[in-house]
C-alpha cells in the first residue's frame, strides 16, 4: 500500500483535520455479484475515533481505448448497458483478464468489439474506477492509425455496432447527450480538448 | 426509459449487429451493500436469444464541483478512500440526497466538506457514473469565486483537508497520480485542458 501523501493543510480553520491513518478494524466478505467480490472494512476514522462499515467492492483492472484513424476518426461502439438500461455510444472498453497485461487486454477488446487493429499503442495513464467503493484501476490507451482488419467477434453478453466520429461528431454525440460514460469521456479528455466554448474561452492559457 | 437512438451501423462485416432492443426477462432484488441496493436482471441478447444475468446497482445521483476562487486556484481535498484504501486528492463530491436538486447537493457538499462558498453556480453537466451496472448519474457543477466563509463541517464518516492548488499544481498532483479518481478527473476536464503536452500538440485543432 502507498504512503498517503497529505502534506497541504489548510490554515483557516481545519484544526479538526488530523493527517493521520484509519486503521482497518477487520474485514469480512461480503456476496459475490458478478463483475464483484465484495468486502466489508470496519474502519476507525481518526478524527472521532468512531469505527464504521464500509463497502468495497474487489474488481480486476479495466481498460479503455481511444483508438484513432489515419484520417483522424474516432471509432466508437454502440451498446446496450445493463446499468441503466440503455444502448450509449462509448470508445471500447473491457475488463483485464487474468494473465494479461493493461495493454494485451486493450489490444484484444478493440479487436474483439470492433475488429480494428494497430501497432501504434500509446499509454495514457490509469485512474481510479471510483476510489469510494472499488480497489480497482481503468487504464487508458490511445490506437492510432487504427485499420478495421477482420470481423468483430462480439462476446455472449454483446451486441455491437461500431461506427468511425469525427471530432465534431464526438463534440456532438456529446452534446446530444448519447456519450455519457465517465471513463469513456475521461479518455477521450485525454487526447481531444472537449470543453465548452466559454470554458475552452475562460480557463484556456491559465498556468 | 429514453429511447436508444443507435443509427450508425457499420457496413464492414457488424452484420451480425441485430440494432434490436434488449427484452429485460425478470427481476430480483439482492442484498443491500450500504451504498446500493443491488438488483439482478436478466436480459435477452437479442443477438443471440440468450437471457444473461446482470447485476444492476441502484444508487442515487452524485455530484462533483469544480471550485475555483478568485485568484483562479482549484479547492481540492485530501481524503481517506474506502475502496483503495488510500488517501487521494479529490475535488468536493458527495450524494445527492432525498429531496435536493443536484445544485443543492453541490452546495451543501463544497459547503460541509470545505467551507467555501460563493452565488456563482454553472451547471456542467451529467455523466453515467458507469452504465455497465450503475443507474445513476453524476451531475458536474462549477462554482466560481468561492470564498472560505465558514469552518467545514465533516460527516462522521470523512476525515477532510483542504487547500487551493494553482492549474500548475492540479498538472503536478496529476503528473504525480495524486489525483485519480476518474470523476473528480472528468469534471476538471471540463474546465481546464488537463491532455498532456504530445496530445495538445498532436489534436489541437482538428475538427
Amino acid at each position: 500500500m502507498r504512503q498517503a501523501r497529505v502534506s497541504f493543510v489548510d490554515a483557516l480553520g481545519m484544526s479538526e483535520y488530523t493527517e493521520k491513518p484509519w486503521q482497518l478494524v477487520r474485514s469480512e466478505q461480503g456476496p459475490s455479484l458478478i463483475l464483484f467480490q465484495t468486502r466489508f472494512d470496519w474502519v476507525a476514522n481518526p478524527r472521532t475515533g468512531r469505527s464504521l462499515k464500509a463497502i468495497v467492492l474487489e474488481a480486476p483492472d479495466w481498460v479503455n481505448v481511444v483508438a484513432v484513424t489515419p484520417e483522424g476518426k474516432v471509432v466508437v461502439v454502440h451498446q446496450y448497458r445493463f446499468g441503466t438500461g440503455q444502448t450509449t455510444i462509448e470508445i471500447p472498453a473491457g475488463i483485464v483478464e487474468k494473465g494479461e497485461t493493461p495493454q494485451q487486454a486493450a489490444i484484444r477488446e478493440l479487436k474483439e468489439e470492433t475488429g480494428y487493429t494497430t501497432t501504434r499503442w500509446k499509454y495514457l495513464g490509469w485512474v481510479e474506477s471510483n476510489p469510494a467503493f472499488l480497489n480497482n484501476h481503468c487504464h487508458q490507451w490511445l490506437a492510432q492509425a487504427v485499420v478495421k482488419t477482420q470481423a468483430a467477434e462480439p462476446d455472449a453478453n454483446e451486441d455491437i455496432a461500431v461506427s468511425e466520429f469525427s471530432l465534431a461528431e464526438v463534440r456532438q454525440a456529446i452534446a446530444d447527450e448519447r456519450i455519457r460514460n465517465s471513463l469513456a469521456l475521461l479518455a477521450l479528455s485525454h487526447v481531444f480538448d472537449l470543453r465548452g466554448d466559454s470554458e475552452r474561452e475562460q480557463f484556456s492559457g491559465e498556468k
